[in-house]
């Protein structure tokens, strides 16, 4: 038995659940240089912190977050909870000397998500991550590879969509649609993640950002008097059908932007396209290949090679599960097309995560705080060119 | 312009429209070596065949086919009528020492089939032809190319289905549910068209077939007194409700069958598939690749190249419209995915009857009598095997 | 036989021969109140316009264009011409008191456009038609009859693609690439389709454009001593190579837009999106449903109805092609899925121009002048933002 | 916490691993009346088996299997080793009046099967299941629902097929081939699934099976000298090239079927689909609706419902993951289209089986020794068919 990695996990709602579930599962899996041990879960209401502690295995419950990341015994403090409190956290963790892995977005402002990296770079012990999970499913870890062996060449287009369908009128009013707690909606909810997995694929970087229109469709919502409901839409929940309040944050987000490679891009992210459950989408055009690859069919990549004999031609569904022809992870699980899903994202960041504490290379590049903070800017150039109405070059986003 | 090729054709139904329309449009597309005249149109009523003839622009209209078929005028004549009246036809036309063309499946029995493939050996100055018309689908023309390019190698699995579903209880008694004028339903109609395109894609025959079952599912049928309303499934005609008929026919086939080579197959062919409306596949399995046709995506191929390297492999989607590419008939017709559909098969199918006519090969190998005898061999031992309850060899239908 | 329409065309090139097919094929499955004759085709080169003609079925032929507008015989003058002509001939045909059918889009420049609208509104007595086939392509129509019906209430977001991949750096240089023959590139050539298609599906109007940017990735191309090969690509053409010259059209164009309903918008037209053949795409999500169209599989139309319940709910292909069900334009052809093609949105308009001259209201709207028009400004919207780096509304645009 | 219960595994390969897992992850998601235990594993080497227990989490692990199902403090034994053991297995953890699980099929005879379920039935205080884990693989689960609340109506037609292409001429000899170990090849392995899945979802039986062929394409493979490879396909295996062993087992198989209520059913099972990785593919067609099932594509179940307006019909692509619209098993999981993937069948199973252990009714019908004895003498009569190449009537298998 390698040597113990004790985590501390701060959040026990829907992150809560899929962080747990990795540091559950990674090892069973994985053969891992350091070995996880669930440490301590802090969370808001003790009771509840216990009962979720007890269900997944957690040694220790607590409801004080900031005693928890000065416990001497943990390795890793791992944050899970909404995006205005990742800076107060991480920079405890940080300051206690922890390694740190935060939720995405890395932050509900630039200036958090700054100093951040900041304090990232003063840590110098400290490794930090990012959960940008989707690196991590298989299908968008070969288009990266696929970009990265030239097999795609310059690239022409790339297409990030993240379309949802959960926040119609009768949706109620949840933390998602307040501005104060969320940052923002469909921008950091799903646009953090296309831009991020725009980056990681193309190993490209954003120019500039023309034409952002942020629209919140529907502009008031019924308050809620009870439980919170389904862990994204609130489906279930109980409402005073009488109370209404403005919903703050945008509902859909749509941009243009160019790539310091030239290449030309659209982004559209939105939690009102109806028929589109989690459709998580990147399509991205080379000269000599293209790739496609939708969440909502995630074993599966499109890819497009443009150097066959023409007769032949055509879009090839690559079957991305197949440990003994090298897909990324695959050896880790089952045999090939037994399908696996959601959750597997984040068991495969864990087992890079505790890799890269072990100083082993991950899989695929993992995201720290400093690279999420480029992610930040874009969102930050995004929001700024809505609000003024004309294009923003990244390069004056500091 | 070319020396005039003269055609008569019999037949102003379904079939009629969809040859008048191949002859009508074939020289505007294809540079042919004769060029085809629409010379007369033979049908039973003479002021219905008038008139079709002079909407499709045949010069001649006729009630007599007889004498058409002695016009030394006519060069081809092509049979586009129900399956019983195939012999009497042919052997006339033949008698007259024309080239005839006939529809599929060749006869209503098999011993009609024999003769006139015996009437087609001693008239040696004619061409025989059997509109197989989906051997010139690009797709699946692509498709018998790809295995005699030996990219499939040995060839372990052939699936055959041919699913359509407008013959439910609602269905009235139409001459397609009438044995003696149809010969059989989904047998003669749809499968014959699948175990054609198993023997063109395959360059193989079959050697044995096991477990036919033909299955009438709905016994009884409502009798017209009126039109018979759609091409296919007379839908919208008017009906005594009160009156009944049995249907002599099969709704459905199944069987397995094994190829010479060794292959195993297993073939369908039904009314009452539902859901599927034209759901014409065909699914081929070899060593080195394999492919997948359904003719409701009629312009694509799926292709399975075994040999790429295994990261890469995948099914592929060629859209089989690339003319500079070398996809089958694609130079005649529009660029690239600017789709062709149904009745384009008869057009090829014409393009390549004149050409042969003519003395030159045809892009893919065309049925004459000869050829579609086999595949009516083929039908015969699936009948013999469902009343039998047993396996029948080929060998031992002569 | 009802009355004739004389028609005159002017082009032979690729639309000459959609038009001409269009005219030969569409009395032969359409019941038409006037009886369309070929009458004359002109275009440059005598010699060429001649064969093009008798091939066609063209009664007659000339180089002269202007001479044949004044033809009195001729009712009805259709532009297949390069976009830069289309002023002058249709503002000729207009003063000889001609109905007149123009080749997509109206005009090279907003300021001809303009001139021919007024031109049309002037001549009381005559039609005018604009050849945006792809209204006729039956799962388009039928998307913009589910719009109508109320199918899909609010409408959030349009999405509009137009992907091709055939100008890569190996293409020569052909007139597409040549602004002042072309006026522009992928705009004019295909986002001016999806522009229409959004509009005439949505019933909606442009309210203002965002962040236009128009690409030219390829800057320079080999210039063509010879034949321009295949009708679009120019593939196949022989080129001398040591000589080059720069491509001033856009290769491809990005834009985000907003409707009047207040609908957010992308759009993205190119010629170099690698693997998309022809991939004219509408997705439309409205709060009760929503449709996605790829003209790649044109017979199928994606509808998802969000008012089913919703464990059933679920992307439905409706294979467009059943006429008994009252798909568009479904009855005038072959039975359900026995597929149309790219060729039959020309008959199908053909068939609504006849009928429109007649004083019959065709299926769908048939864009006239005017409402082209309106396409043009969104076109002067897109070219004006990506000039000035900022959103222009469409009230701007005269 | 509940009450616990107590499990004893047999078998650390692949179903060793499915089982584990489900049993370490159950009662993270779902809230259960009895706490699953995993108490001991049993294995046939101790060093492996103790590691295997280490890492999955195993209380106790041990080499005598015989000794463990008496254990007093285990209430459930799980059998997840080769079908030529189960018998004995199951016979003595009966007789120790213990609640068993078994793997799928039943036993490697039909005697062997026989005896198990008489056991069974002494056995009143036990629950017998058997682990056909894709009954609750959400879709399929979907489906049988369908089918049970009376939406396809009277069914016509049932295809199953299982589609694997792992054992080409490379593959090495493996257990799988070996028919004294393994009972049968694709039949046993592959086609049990879909006969069981037949009969789950239809809700009917067998009647008659006709013309079976049980191919042995590769029939001889390379013996290996070391380590088995990959789970399925031994893929990586050292192996000594020269020597060479005979195939015992089909690597395919076929059938056609008649069930109970008249309808017509196809079966193939292979493991030489070239290209198809798991295609475990079921397609059910009845007079009101239909359903298709490919489990490479597992989160979706293809549905058509004949009942809505013919102009909106089509094929509906239900992703099976919306827990808030009662899709089976989709409440215990993460939300809508946040895909779960093979595993989460086992998982969902165990859930189901500690359920019946508390007297409570599984979400669909679970599988015991009784049932699963009827896919058996489905599988009897299939072979038996292929040896008297007959037809064989399921009331002639006791």
């Amino acid at each position: 038995m390698p040597k113990p990695l004790h985590i501390g996990l701060i959040g026990s709602k829907f992150m809560g659940r899929t962080h747990s579930n990795a540091y559950l599962n990674v090892a069973k899996f994985f053969d891992l240089p350091r070995h996880p041990v669930m440490h301590t879960l802090a969370a808001r209401n003790l009771e509840e912190t216990q009962a979720f502690a007890q269900r997944w295995g957690w040694q220790h419950a607590t409801d004080n977050w900031k005693e928890m990341v000065q416990n001497p015994d943990i390795d890793l403090v791992d944050i899970g909870t909404p995006n205005h409190v990742h800076r107060d956290q991480a920079l405890a963790a940080l300051d206690a000397g922890k390694h740190v892995a935060c939720e995405k977005p890395l932050a509900n402002t630039l200036d958090a998500a700054r100093e951040m990296v900041q304090a990232a770079k003063k840590a110098k012990q400290s490794k930090t991550f990012v959960w940008f999970n989707y690196r991590r499913c298989p299908a968008l870890a070969l288009a990266h590879q696929l970009v990265k062996e030239g097999r795609l060449g310059r690239i022409y287009h790339v297409r990030g969509f993240y379309l949802q369908d959960w926040a119609g009128p009768d949706t109620p009013m949840l933390w998602r649609f307040q501005g104060a707690k969320a940052g923002s909606g469909s921008l950091g909810d799903l646009c953090a993640h296309s831009i991020d997995a725009a980056r990681f694929v193309t190993g490209d970087e954003f120019s500039v950002v023309h034409g952002s229109v942020l629209k919140t469709f529907i502009k008031e919502r019924t308050v809620l008097d009870g439980s919170a409901g389904g862990e994204i839409s609130g489906r279930g929940a109980r409402a005073k059908k009488s109370k209404k309040a403005r919903s703050t944050v945008d509902d859909a987000v749509v941009f243009t932007a160019e790539m310091k490679s030239g290449a030309l891009a659209t982004f559209e992210a939105t939690r009102l396209s109806t028929g589109d459950k989690n459709g998580n989408k990147l399509e991205i055009h080379g000269e000599h290949g293209a790739v496609k690859f939708d969440f909502e069919r995630m074993t599966e990549l499109e890819w497009y090679d443009n150097t066959l004999p023409e007769k032949l031609q055509g879009w090839s569904t690559i079957n991305v599960s197949n440990g003994g022809a090298g897909h990324p992870y695959a050896e880790a699980w089952w045999p090939t097309a037994h399908a696996i899903g959601y959750e597997h994202g984040f068991i495969n960041q864990a087992a890079d995560m505790v890799k890269a504490i072990a100083g082993k290379k991950p899989l695929v590049p993992l995201p720290d705080f400093a690279d999420a903070y480029i992610t930040q800017r874009v969102l930050e150039a995004v929001t700024q060119s809505a609000k003024n109405r004309s294009s923003v070059k990244l390069s004056e986003i500091k």
